[in-house]
């Protein structure tokens, strides 16, 4: 497994093995893998003849009151896992290696980032959209991993994909959850265990919006209604948003009638945690 | 050579090239093709195995009170002298190919467009650089030419490249001019033969200006002044702007001490003509 530092030697790399006709499969993170991260690489591997993992908590993509400095770290254990997953290069460049002092280029997008978590995070999906544009011609691949936790992230990163013509197919992996249904994440690591245990309210939600929608109830104000009660049901809980939305266009929908995204962000303690399901008749 | 009209058909192109181990150059254009262009092709044709020219007339870098509508065109006449130029592909994709109907990503910079032709053209480098990102994901070049003309436009790109990691080499090519010194623009085919005679006020003046500071001139304001007042001397003129400014960062400058820009923009009957050169001690 091959590390490289440098946008040059990672560049130098990808150009090497497209030369020989090898084909490339990249899944980007910032690092603190988890089961989550390793399922993306499970399904890059036999997808590809290299397989390229990229470690980089990219500063653009936080807010000023956001957790960057906070962010946890174990690049040995990220190591460790990316070498058993069958990662062929980690891209690991440092704060500097990104973003040169007279950086001036951002990549936006004028809809899907005004929903959801971009209420919150108005600056966020603006940075994704600019360091995954930068990670792309820097890693060249063929085929690019990103995991649906992020169900707004990867709406986006489709959109700029199709939008700004990248030549890299784009996949979807399912969301990996804990036995009691907390779906991973490298910040359920804020939590401690009081508040871990009232982390689980995100995925019972969604549980318990599922079954009333497959009772019938169609209502959206409803249906939100009694997720907030339930959440706030839980100690340490502050909801940032529940909301059911169009799967594509992200927009607000009143009433369940088609395929509809629930998508949810409660504050846990110091962890901001993100859910998502598909519900509704398809 | 082949002609290929769709963006899937150029990627596969291109796609099928790289796999061979063949080299991309690539010189972008809106057709109507003078002689300028042709240099730009016959430097990319030595530096590669394919030369590929793209002709498109991109909407989204015309302000509503430009010149899109009236942009001149002759395909026969491009085809024609990109084949004596060895171009082995030319990208011609029709209006509704490049921009889907839920388009919404852009690139843009925070600085190059603030100045020069950006003040009066305030969309026009976002759109150039969104247009030549999607152009670089189609072709897949190693090396893109641009013409020394469109200054700021080269100097945009040049920063968009080294900002997102696009791993193309960057090459300008010298401005071409009528032996009377007026450069080869696709927007001279608006002049009458009065406007012709006048437009000739853009190089004289740089000229004038390269004397004056030869003679030791090095105020901006008096150099500005005197190149206003010859130019308002020819008929058919307005002044757009006349700036001498710093080549790289292009912000302005108040005497001209070591290598400076002097760029203008002059309107000339309906044609809107730039002219540019770096003039001062290097």
């Amino acid at each position: 497994m091959d590390i490289l530092k440098t946008k040059a030697e990672m560049q130098t790399w990808s150009a090497a093995k497209k030369r020989q006709g090898k084909s490339i499969a990249f899944v980007p993170t910032m690092g603190y893998l988890h089961k989550g991260h390793v399922s993306l690489l499970e399904i890059g591997k036999p997808l590809s003849d290299e397989l390229v993992l990229s470690i980089f908590v990219n500063p653009t993509q936080f807010g000023p009151n956001e957790d960057l400095d906070a962010y946890p770290s174990n690049i040995q254990n990220d190591l460790d896992l990316a070498e058993q997953a069958g990662v062929t290069a980690v891209f690991l460049p440092d704060k500097n290696e990104m973003y040169g002092p007279d950086y001036q280029t951002h990549v936006y997008l004028d809809h899907l980032p005004r929903y959801l978590c971009g209420r919150s995070r108005p600056i966020h999906f603006g940075g994704v959209a600019t360091v995954v544009t930068k990670l792309f011609n820097i890693v060249m691949p063929d085929v690019a991993v990103f995991g649906k936790k992020d169900f707004q992230q990867l709406a986006v990163i489709r959109q700029m994909v199709k939008d700004l013509d990248f030549n890299i197919r784009i996949i979807g992996g399912e969301i990996i959850r804990e036995t009691d249904g907390l779906a991973m994440s490298s910040r359920n690591a804020y939590l401690t265990p009081a508040q871990r245990a009232s982390a689980v309210c995100l995925s019972r939600a969604i549980n318990l919006l599922k079954q009333r929608v497959d009772q019938g109830v169609r209502s959206v104000p409803d249906l939100v209604r009694e997720a907030e009660s339930f959440i706030l049901s839980f100690d340490h809980t502050r909801i940032d948003y529940i909301e059911l939305c169009h799967p594509r266009t992200l927009e607000p929908v009143d009433t369940v009638q088609s395929e509809t995204l629930l998508a949810l962000a409660v504050q846990v303690g110091k962890s901001r945690l993100i859910d998502n399901a598909l519900i509704g008749p398809t």
